[in-house]
C-alpha cells in the first residue's frame, strides 16, 4: 500500500498570517484575504501553520506578532491597518512588538507624495503618516492604492505588511511578495474525489489505515450530505514534498479505492462490513 | 460634538474563536464559521477579541487553546475536529491544554448510539471515539450530525466545542450556545453610510476628531473606489454599550456630516480644504 516510497520530506518553509481589523471580529467582513493568501502560499509549497485575526489596537497587534515570532515561522504576512485613519495602527503594533521606532522613510514618502501629486492633492499629516515605517524596514509600492506595504527581515523571519483592501493586497502579493519568497520550490498538489453511500464514521478506519501507509500525502475527509445519505469528499494534498506529482495523487485515489474494495465495505448499506 | 453623554461602558463579556482544520490553512475553505460566529456573538453584545485558525494537530490545538486561556476570555468557541476520522483531534487538543484525560461520557455515548441505531448501524470504535470527552465536560446534542458538541466551564471561561460542518455548527449554536450565553444583555448596534468624493486620507482627521468626541461609538472607514474616485463607507458600531440605540447611531451620522460641513471639506475636488 505504500505508493510513494520515492518521496522524502524536505526542509519545510512555513508561514503565519495575521489579519487586523475590527470588521473581522464583528463578522462584518469574511476573512477572504487570509484564505486567498493561504491558498497562494500553499500553492508555492509553503505550509501555513496559523492564521490569527485581531482588532485595530496596538496592544493586540503587538501581542499577536510577538507570539507569532516566538514560533519562528519563516514568513509572517500581516494584512490591514496601513491607511491614513486613526485606527490604522498596524505599523505601530509592529514597532511595539519589535521594540523599534517608526521612522519617516524617504522612499515611502516619495511613493506617497508622487501618488497624491498625480491626484493633485497636497501632502497632509495623515498622508505623511503612511510613510512612517518600522526602523530598518523597506516600503513596497502600492500600485492600486496609496499606503505602501512594508517588508523586513527580523532575525530570520520575513515580515510583510500588506493593505487590507483585497485588490491592493492581491496586487502587492503578486507584484512583490510572491517574487520575494520565490526561492521556495513550488510544490503543492491536491486531488479530490467523492465516495457516496458510506458514512464518514465507516470510512474513518480506512482513512486511518491509508494514512499510516502514505504519510507523505495528507488525506482528509469532508462530509457533505448526512450520515443517512452520506457523500464524503476525500481530499488528498501534499505541500512541499519533493517528487510528488499530480499523477501520484491520482494513483493515490486508486490505491484508496482498492483498499475500500479489499475491505469489502458495502457502499450501499451505510458502511456495514460484509 | 459629544452626542452620547448618557452612554457608559459596562463590564464587557468577551470571546475568542478557535477554528481548527487544515482546509483553512491551505485556503481550500474560507472561514465562514468564524465570521458567522463573530457576527452572532457581536449581535449578543459580546466582544470578539481574537480569531485563531490552526491545523488538525493536537500540539497546535493545545497550544492555541492554552494561549487563549491565558488571556482569560469569558468564552472560547472552538469549531471543527469532533468527527470520527484520525485527524479529528480537537478534544485531544483540549484535554492536552487542560492536562485532563478524555473519558467515555455516558450521555455522549447515549447520543451517538441512538443516532446510529436510528440509521441501523452498529457502534464501532470510530463512532464510540466521538463520545470520549474531556473529563468533567458535558456533551451538546448534535441535531443534524453525529458528533456531539462539548461544553465546560474552565476556571471561569466557558469553552464550547462545536462541529466544523457549518449547518451542524449553526444549529448547535442556535439551539444551545446562544441560550447558555444569553445572560449577556444583547446590545449590538451598527449603522453605515457612504461619503463620496473625498479620499480616505482627507477624511482621516475628521474621523479622528469625531472619534475623540464620541468614544463610545466605534467609527471605522472602509474605502471602496480609489483615491481618485473615492467612496468611503463610514461604519458606526457599539458593542455592549448600555443605552445605545439604533437612533443614536443615526444621530451620530448627522453629527459626523455636520462636522464635515463645519470643516468645509469640498466633496467635489478630492478633499482640498476651502
Amino acid at each position: 500500500m505504500v505508493v510513494h516510497q520515492k518521496i522524502r520530506l524536505v526542509a519545510c518553509i512555513n508561514a503565519e498570517i495575521l489579519s487586523t481589523g475590527r470588521e473581522l471580529l464583528i463578522g462584518k467582513t469574511v476573512n477572504t484575504n487570509a484564505s486567498w493568501l493561504a491558498s497562494r502560499l500553499a500553492g508555492s509549497g509553503i505550509d501555513v501553520t496559523r492564521i490569527t485575526a485581531v482588532g485595530d489596537e496596538i496592544a493586540e497587534i503587538s501581542a499577536a506578532l510577538s507570539e507569532s515570532l516566538k514560533r519562528r515561522p519563516s514568513i509572517i504576512i500581516i494584512t490591514g491597518g496601513l491607511g491614513p485613519t486613526y485606527d490604522d495602527l498596524t505599523l505601530d503594533g509592529v514597532a511595539s512588538a519589535l521594540r523599534i521606532p517608526l521612522d519617516l522613510n524617504s522612499d515611502a514618502l516619495d511613493q506617497v507624495e508622487k501618488k497624491y501629486r498625480s491626484l493633485g492633492l497636497p501632502l497632509t499629516g495623515e498622508r505623511i503618516k503612511m510613510a512612517f515605517l518600522p526602523s530598518g524596514s523597506q516600503p513596497i509600492r502600492n500600485d492600486l492604492g496609496t499606503a505602501p506595504g512594508v517588508v523586513m527581515d527580523w532575525m530570520g523571519t520575513l515580515i510583510f505588511c500588506l493593505p487590507g483592501v483585497p485588490r491592493e493586497m492581491i496586487a502587492m502579493y503578486d507584484s512583490y511578495v510572491s517574487k520575494a519568497i520565490g526561492a521556495c520550490t513550488p510544490s503543492f498538489h491536491e486531488h479530490s474525489f467523492v465516495i457516496k453511500g458510506i458514512p464518514e464514521s465507516a470510512l474513518a478506519p480506512l482513512i486511518e489505515k491509508w494514512h499510516k501507509a502514505n504519510r507523505d500525502i495528507y488525506i482528509k475527509s469532508h462530509p457533505s450530505g448526512s450520515e443517512s445519505r452520506p457523500a464524503i469528499e476525500i481530499h488528498l494534498s501534499a505541500v512541499h514534498k519533493e517528487g510528488i506529482q499530480d499523477r501520484d495523487l491520482a494513483e493515490a485515489e486508486e490505491s484508496f479505492r482498492a483498499l475500500l474494495s479489499e475491505l469489502k465495505i458495502d457502499t450501499t448499506d451505510g458502511g456495514k462490513r460484509k
